[in-house]
């Protein structure tokens, strides 16, 4: 894409035209190349939404909390995207569309809401990567608040923590084992739990149950630790969303007190940083490299290969600070 | 490790041990790196094991009709490991356990059969190099099966197709919706379908739905085509088991007739090969590289460091393709 194209681009994303961030995105879920330098293009325009992850078990609700936020946000003034990461198979694929058409259904018309749905499987840089750069298209937009919606099975849900600055987890009423899963879900990611269903037999239990465990979360700076709020829901009945909104703000002006927030941040750019030149590595030099050697020995071929390219790097790296110290000595 | 301890290792798992090959898959669980010095050595003792991928949704069966599989396979005179993909999410945790702690009881006390499960987690190369690898464990260890069993959610049932010779679709009743999305999965990755849970409602008109569609498969070479069979099963009272190995026996010796087999394997060994060589490249020159710029403009410079680096291997191969060119001149 030529640079007037790209400049364009990013203005009309920065403008908020849901036109333009619409296709970058499903560029961007294509892997598509010149995606790219429009991202970058965004990147000074970054950093001003707040992220919300949600997720969960399936059948927990969150398609429909999430329609609930939405409104909840919107009433409060406040313009929400919405990025709602698919599983993608296409054996679940009946149940989860549906949840999303009622979600769009709630915001059409409203052009302080963006959604959008992100499937899994385009993404050459896996779907934190994909779901990162979509994020970033959002959040220059200027939309206030991101929501991530992910559904809680596979590596998903550890994968949110790492863009969302306030994770949700959302769970239904359980027992037994299912009760001791969910708490081991709870120390493992959870920043805000909601007990969603609180309406069907059980939810009080299970919300006292959880809430007298006093979870807690310890920030990187030593500083106090974060007393996980645990809360009860009807997303049906739009009960005790207005009280997540609450916890979800509690939270993020917490860690914005703290190194906690800049911690994340950092986190973020070193995990895009990696994700990105390592798919960069992957199709200008790996792809590349495959031939015979590597068929018949896999492992020992990119064992050599690497060994190889550190090996050229260092030499690159040596002859560069040489040449600088020749130059140096000239004056 | 010490190379006597990893040839030691190596023909510890050759010679069958289930305690070795055991502790071999937690090492690559958890992405230890002297693993891969085992697995190198394994190299040799491996492709001779038949690969079956077993996958679909959440709630189709599956578990059992592998506990059904191992049965009847056992009943053959024939080996069988099993890796079972468990998506390691805490909140579904419950459920999924039990089915699995069915099918090792089914199996306890076997010595022909092994069944490991694996966590998408700790897995740092992602989880279809992880699931690669036990897979060659097993086959090096001389099973003459080896089972993968994934959940259909997400990219797990993409990445089966690429490891195993034949994918088995296990699918339940449905209708409308459901039955569209169970069309679109079956011709995008399913070898074999099995409309499971047989004698429940609805069976026996989803099979026939699904096996007057005729779908097939392409192989790479322009040969004729696979016609996928759609096959009707009730795991729980092994019936359609018997059916299934056969159909399951039948693809695999197709498959070994025409290209096809030879192209899936080359792709197997690209993949490993490009993903191995990506896991070592992040971890000892990715993760070294970050800084200041990387932080502040991670899409600037990562595609900065991914041209230094490929300029740096230009540069090294133009070296060594002049040294080789004068030595020749000498002579």
């Amino acid at each position: 894409m030529p640079v007037d194209a790209t400049t364009d681009q990013a203005e009309q994303v920065v403008a908020g035209s849901a036109l333009h961030a619409g296709r970058l995105i499903t560029r961007i879920e294509n892997g598509h190349a010149d995606a790219r330098a429009v991202l970058r293009s965004l990147a000074p325009h970054c950093g001003r939404a707040q992220l919300i992850g949600i997720t969960g078990p399936p059948g927990a609700g969150k398609s429909t909390l999430v329609s609930a936020l939405i409104r909840e946000l919107r009433d409060r003034g406040r313009t929400v995207g919405v990025i709602a990461v698919d599983p993608s198979s296409p054996f679940s694929g009946g149940a989860l569309l549906g949840d999303r058409d009622r979600m769009v259904e709630t915001s059409s018309g409203d052009s302080g809401v963006f959604i959008r749905s992100l499937a899994s499987r385009g993404a050459s840089g896996g779907l934190a990567a994909a779901v990162n750069d979509a994020v970033d298209v959002l959040d220059a937009m200027g939309k206030d608040v991101v929501i991530v919606e992910t559904v809680g099975v596979g590596q998903g849900e550890f994968e949110i923590a790492t863009i969302a600055h306030t994770v949700a987890l959302v769970l239904v009423p359980g027992y037994g084992d299912a009760l001791q899963a969910m708490k081991a879900g709870i120390t493992e990611i959870a920043d805000v739990v909601v007990v969603n269903k609180g309406d069907t037999p059980g939810a009080e239990q299970t919300f006292r149950e959880l809430a007298s465990q006093g979870f807690e979360r310890t920030g990187p700076d030593g500083s106090r630790p974060w007393r996980v709020p645990v809360l009860k829901a009807s997303a049906l009945r739009r009960e005790g969303v207005a009280e997540l909104v609450d916890a979800v703000d509690e939270h993020h002006r917490f860690t914005g007190q703290t190194q906690w927030r800049t911690a994340h941040e950092h986190a973020r750019r070193r995990a895009r940083f990696t994700a990105f030149a390592s798919d960069r590595l992957r199709e200008e030099l790996l792809e590349a490299a495959v031939d015979d050697r590597s068929l018949a020995d896999p492992y020992g071929a990119a064992e050599e290969f690497v060994e190889e390219l550190i090996d050229a790097h260092r030499r690159l790296a040596a002859q560069r600070a040489a040449g600088a110290a020749a130059e140096t000595e000239k004056k």
